[in-house]
């Protein structure tokens, strides 16, 4: 079969290449692959900034972003041929932390994950794919043209809910909610944000075009600019980064309302120098109880409440944040920079 | 009587005055000032950088830091003359916001809480004070040296609990905590660090002295040197930050433990530029699932809880960190800057 690969650690080597048929051990499930959605973390492996071959291999089959069709399951598992699953990313080590044992892999404590698709794992992006049942989401059939979604959603599922875990802490009433970024992440958070019934600000760079209008379809407000100023006539009570452009990660954790909680989720690359007022940015979070976290990846629970939140959503809305569609054989131009309008390039196997 | 006070906003207005006896209304407490603490706090607003006069009023009491002995209280109020008691600084609008409501007026939302010794309310650095009862928190008389002592570990016992509510989002089991600063706010966050059970490291600049042995005398771990440095081969759980020093804040944000939860207490200037690798704080921010907080004040509950920690700790530790005492004639002297071996000086009142 043909699977997008790539050397880790080598520029240029993402290829599509023939590999292997999976073998499915008696306790797994044979799936046929249709697509994945190319992310941020692809580009980083793709540019051999990231990204771990499985143990004894030098290729890693890209793709984490899945969206397959089981062809066979073991009995027991809950799935039947014909049911559209994805698969769970990280997979916590055969000796786990605390956390990991807990089922809380997403919150692991010693790095010993494995990740398919970027850590030591093999990913989706193949015409067929074995999975464990434990770790399979099985989809509402009408989310069959978009849900490979489902993994940038479940990584906004569990932002949602560590803010709302993390509130809880003390008084909390949100009003405001603030986006940073208009990429598939910051429009899935003000989906999510808009589903909760909060009034919800985007800010992008980008003045037209399809970004905007999916903002305001969503009934959420769209912002240029600086963050200070929409910050400022907002004041939001929730700020969810997802640039990891340094400034606007700095500036989101200086303006926010008192007991703001800014979520961090845009990773950024280190040897970032940035000149910031660090007294006055210190103060405020002091002064104000701020709280500032760190939310990556996703557990199997979170999976489970993105399936519910997606079914919720307006299918149209979510089929034009899938901008471009490429064939496996011409994989290698999902990589390309494309329109500015691009949202969610997937490719298609 | 003799009170110190402050005209806010005018330099050297520093003075023991003579003002008005205080005429308690029928629900009020009538206390004998014995001391009070001297903090940050006082001395940005001695050096006229922070602080309101009551409405009306050109002069500010001083003082939140407060012991003191009750003369006469209203019936029912659960005091009797002679005891031992401290005054809660803060004080809800009386158009309170969400949480002002509901007693976490630590956490207010609209900045419109006035504070005692700070803004808009008289402080308690005076012979005699009044107050309510229900801002009057009553001492085991076996804490008659050091009672001034609770507010400031209130602000820990606030933050403590901050720290575990927030921490409860998910799988937590620390072992390790680094405090930075050994000054009364970062001793009093050790002492509560090892009154938990913790493995607890402080970090500050002096080389020898009162403040290492202070820490040793917890059995607390004493480290010089930088943040970076402490933090690799502690990997605290929990950090926190109590110098209020930028490059040691923004250092505290990037070492620390997977899904480390960093604490900040120490109020710094605004106006404090500082070049970081951005880019490398929030990418490990992201990647760790760290929490950074900030933590400012105290509620009832938290004053409680403190009384009952300060209970708890050995009596001749906590004597030896009240370094100073002054006599309220020569109060001044509070306030200049005294041996590197000052932790807590106190005014007698």
């Amino acid at each position: 079969m043909r699977a997008l690969t790539v050397l880790p650690g080598k520029a240029d080597s993402l290829q599509v290449a023939e590999v292997p048929d999976p073998q499915p051990g008696p306790d797994q499930v044979l799936v046929q692959g249709l697509a994945v959605g190319v992310c941020g973390t692809d580009r980083e492996i793709a540019a051999a900034e990231y990204g771990q071959a499985p143990p004894g291999q030098d290729r890693l089959v890209l793709g984490h972003e899945s969206l397959g069709r089981v062809v066979s399951a073991p009995p027991g598992a809950g799935l039947a041929a014909g049911d559209l699953v994805v698969g769970v990313v990280r997979r916590p080590d055969p000796e786990p932390c605390g956390a990991c044992a807990r089922g809380e892999f997403d919150m692991c404590r010693n790095g010993r994950y494995t990740e398919r698709g970027i850590k030591q794992l093999d990913g989706f992006a193949s015409q067929y794919w074995t999975i464990e049942p434990q770790y399979t989401v099985r989809l509402d059939p009408r989310l069959g043209a978009v849900g490979m979604l489902l993994e940038p959603a479940s990584v906004l599922a569990k932002a949602w809910e560590q803010i709302e875990r993390i509130a809880s802490r003390a008084w909390w009433d949100p009003q405001r909610v603030l986006v940073t970024g208009a990429g598939p992440i910051g429009l899935m958070a003000a989906l999510f944000s808009v589903q909760r019934g909060l009034e919800t600000h985007v800010l992008d760079q980008v003045e037209a075009g399809l970004k905007p209008r999916l903002v305001r379809e969503l009934g959420a407000h769209y912002h240029t600019g600086g963050v200070e100023d929409v910050a400022r006539s907002a004041m939001p009570d929730v700020v969810i980064e997802a640039t990891g452009v340094p400034s606007v990660v700095f500036d989101a954790l200086r303006y926010n309302a008192a007991a703001g909680i800014v979520c961090l989720t845009g990773v950024s690359a280190s040897g970032r120098a940035l000149t910031i007022d660090a007294g006055a940015i210190n103060r405020e979070i002091v002064l104000q109880n701020d709280v500032v976290f760190g939310s990556v990846n996703a557990n199997l629970r979170h999976y489970q409440d993105a399936a519910r939140a997606l079914q919720h959503a307006d299918a149209g809305w979510l089929e034009r944040l899938v901008t471009r569609r490429v064939p496996l054989e011409r994989a290698l131009e999902a990589f390309e920079p494309g329109h500015p309008d691009d949202v969610k390039v997937v490719i298609e196997l």
